[in-house]
């Protein structure tokens, strides 16, 4: 069996649920509990809950030896003595390096001297509060880590996990819409596009995901006839990180349009049945029936992509800045995307212009902003537009790329038509507003005066 | 002063981020405590925090005196003996048809005790568990309710605020993104939106929003030369509703994408600074310089607002629907539709047509299904898709247009490119597939069948 990304001990409700979370996370996790039919329970609720990867043992010993090092071992007991107990239980088996988190409530000075004891024998140990009661740990706890700081670092790493995976269902969602124009507008054959994305991955595209993408339109069916990827249901499934990441976003205040657009693009995948349903109901031919040059076309669409993937990635990386800087991480976002390129899903020669970006200022306020970025969007907004609206022309979606492109027409404008959502705020609930002639907070009688001009 | 909403008594650090959480939701709130620091502690909270609407008060009578009939009154005091004290306090000043809902976590035997003690005196008593620890109060508790129907009524009155607020800030960034087209594009002076919006508010689109709207380009600036809308700075506050209402639907799976674009374009209003340096670096004509025929343009201006509308309507209706089906409320969404007609900020002769389509089939997968609203769609689509692709090549962001057309087309679409996805999800993660041809689940080795293709 494949080692484990970490491990819970004590599975109370609360550890179950935090457990389930954590998996549902797409980490496995390994579980143990000194009463064992707590550990099946926990495995039974796993399966039962989408066949989770959550790995129970009876024994702490193989507990332990079940998660990859160095080890993290999150504890959820009592406070007080069964703390001290399962520390115990738990140090005998884990090395120099390994890490135990304490989830419960403890009192601060049973977890300074602690994590003092744990120092001596090369353990780490961290004091950390796990909010939000049994639902909470279930959908959604709040970690309020004190304790050491190397300890905290593996929560951090769970985090940007998660903000990858948003950025990963970006990147997969603007690929197929490139596939659908591709095919659904230039009639491009299986076989053609297994050469367009080979040939992408040459360049400033090359990354996992288009050569993947390229490998799948090159294998056929073999259960029937023509090519597999035909024959594969329009269902994207998802485990819950994208969903996370739009909800952090939203509670950050970052607009992040294109992750959110594919997370939307998953949940209407789902609707198989209504969507046949409306097809009916919407029928007809919705393509212009205008001549395509397959070539320009083929060139406008990598463009396009390069261009939206951008927007895509400044959405993720303004997540991670908001929240590094709401915790107090100080996070250097340049080495990020250096990890990034290390064996992940979004590994692509592209993270290398985002951590020169970084590099070249590490404050940037947002990466279409770096001199770098801003000339490639430039050069390549033309395309863009076009693609857009040849898509929209034949019915055919591209949430994704409108997505992104709204966000840049947002970003670079220094006016945009909020200042009338502002007086109709003001107008119906008196929240005043700002002027951009002189400062201070305005209210305005708008009814009462539009009520006078009209009797006049 | 003004009646509250609703009250809580009990400020201990639960109560009061209880207190603040539903103050920040847009409820004014009135709050008691026996310990009256407590009380001056929570208001002064609620100032720090955002001159939050809470009220204090120093003694039950006028607290209770200063919520609206029927009353509502949250309770968050000790369980037990403390919980039958206050309630004797309240009750003497409470009227029939009045409602305590205690937030502790009583025993259910007490609970169902009181609430047969307090039907007797014609009060409504309601036990529901606030979960969530003190973080979870202040942020998002769960509410587990139990106890008598019509006090659980109240609770679902506050779910459907939010989600029309969420409907709310789609209307208006609609209105906006109509307005930027039509002076940005357009040239349209402030008279001439006057006019045109006061010519829609006599149509399909007759709302209080467009009332206002027109009002306001009316409505020239007394500190200066010309009309006081361009000199509102564009930067829109918000409260937390819209950003609870996404948060809700990511939550639930349901597709929201005009509501988040329009989320998102508060976000990036706010960034004014951000906005007015990207501005100088994108610098340059955006527009294409061809003419623009006025009349025609505001017409499908219109439309194109319409039709955008409906999408952003059948989204909210969907997020209350799960929401309604995951907590079996069995809601009407026609009746729903009737009572938003009352006095609310989306009322509007449109909503008649969300009631009508309700009661032709109240399960209703989708607005756009509705046979009315299907034609009403199909008639206006044209000009939908004229005006998103103007304002793309103009570069002027309609991102909730845009957002809407493409739920259109992604949801009247038997096919989408979600194939791709799953296939690049099975690829890498071994996620299985569903095939169009026969039932199963199926797993392929991508990987392998690639490369044996590429060694021959």
């Amino acid at each position: 069996m494949a080692l484990t990304r970490i491990g819970l001990a004590g599975l109370a409700v609360m550890g179950q649920n935090l457990a389930l979370n954590i998996a549902e996370k797409g980490f496995p996790i390994s579980v143990y509990n000194r009463t064992t039919s707590k550990v099946d329970e926990t495995v039974q609720r796993a399966k039962a809950e989408g066949n989770l990867p959550v790995y129970g043992f009876h024994d702490p010993a193989s507990f332990v030896n079940s998660i990859q090092k160095p080890r993290v071992v999150i504890m959820l007991v009592k406070a007080g003595a069964p703390v001290d107990q399962t520390i115990a239980t738990l140090a005998a088996h884990l090395e120099q390096g390994d890490c135990i988190i304490d989830g419960g409530n403890e009192w601060y000075e049973n977890t300074e001297r602690r994590e003092k004891a744990m120092e001596e024998r090369g353990l780490l140990y961290l004091g950390m509060g796990v909010s939000g009661g049994e639902e909470g740990a279930r959908n959604g706890p709040s970690l309020m880590p004190g304790g050491s700081f190397e300890a905290y670092k593996y929560i951090e790493d769970i985090v940007l996990k998660m903000v990858h995976n948003g950025i990963e269902y970006g990147d997969m969602q603007l690929i197929s819409e490139a596939y659908d124009v591709l095919k659904s507008v230039g009639k491009l054959t299986n076989s053609e596009l297994h050469q367009v994305f080979s040939e992408w991955n040459k360049g400033e595209l090359l990354s996992f995901l288009i050569e993947i993408t390229a490998d799948i339109f090159g294998i056929k069916d073999e259960q029937g006839e023509g090519y597999l990827v035909d024959k594969v249901l329009d269902k994207t499934g998802m485990k819950g990180t994208g969903k996370w990441t739009v909800q952090q976003a939203a509670e950050l205040s970052v607009a992040a349009p294109t992750i959110e657009a594919s997370l939307d693009s998953r949940f209407l995948s789902g609707l198989k049945d209504e969507r046949v349903e409306a097809s009916k109901i919407f029928q007809g031919d919705y393509s212009t029936g205008l001549p395509v040059d397959k070539a320009q076309l083929i060139e406008d669409v990598r463009q396009a992509l390069y261009a939206s993937k951008i927007c895509s990635y400044a959405q993720g990386m303004n997540i991670i800045k908001a929240k590094s800087s709401e915790k107090g991480w100080g996070l250097n976002l340049g080495e990020l995307a250096r990890i990034w390129k290390g064996g992940c899903i979004i590994r692509a020669i592209f993270l290398d212009r985002i951590k020169k970006a970084y590099d070249r200022n590490s404050n940037l306020a947002n990466l279409l902003v770096d001199p770098e970025f801003a000339q490639e969007i430039m050069d390549r907004q033309a395309a863009w537009r076009r693609v857009v609206c040849l898509a929209i022309n034949n019915g055919v979606s591209t949430p994704g790329m409108s997505a992104s492109l709204a966000y840049f027409d947002s970003y670079r404008r220094d006016r945009l038509p909020a200042n009338l959502v502002q007086a109709q705020r003001d107008y119906f609930g008196a929240h005043t507003y700002e002027r951009v002639d002189m400062p201070g907070a305005f209210h305005t009688e708008w009814f009462k005066i539009a009520r006078n001009i009209s009797k006049n």
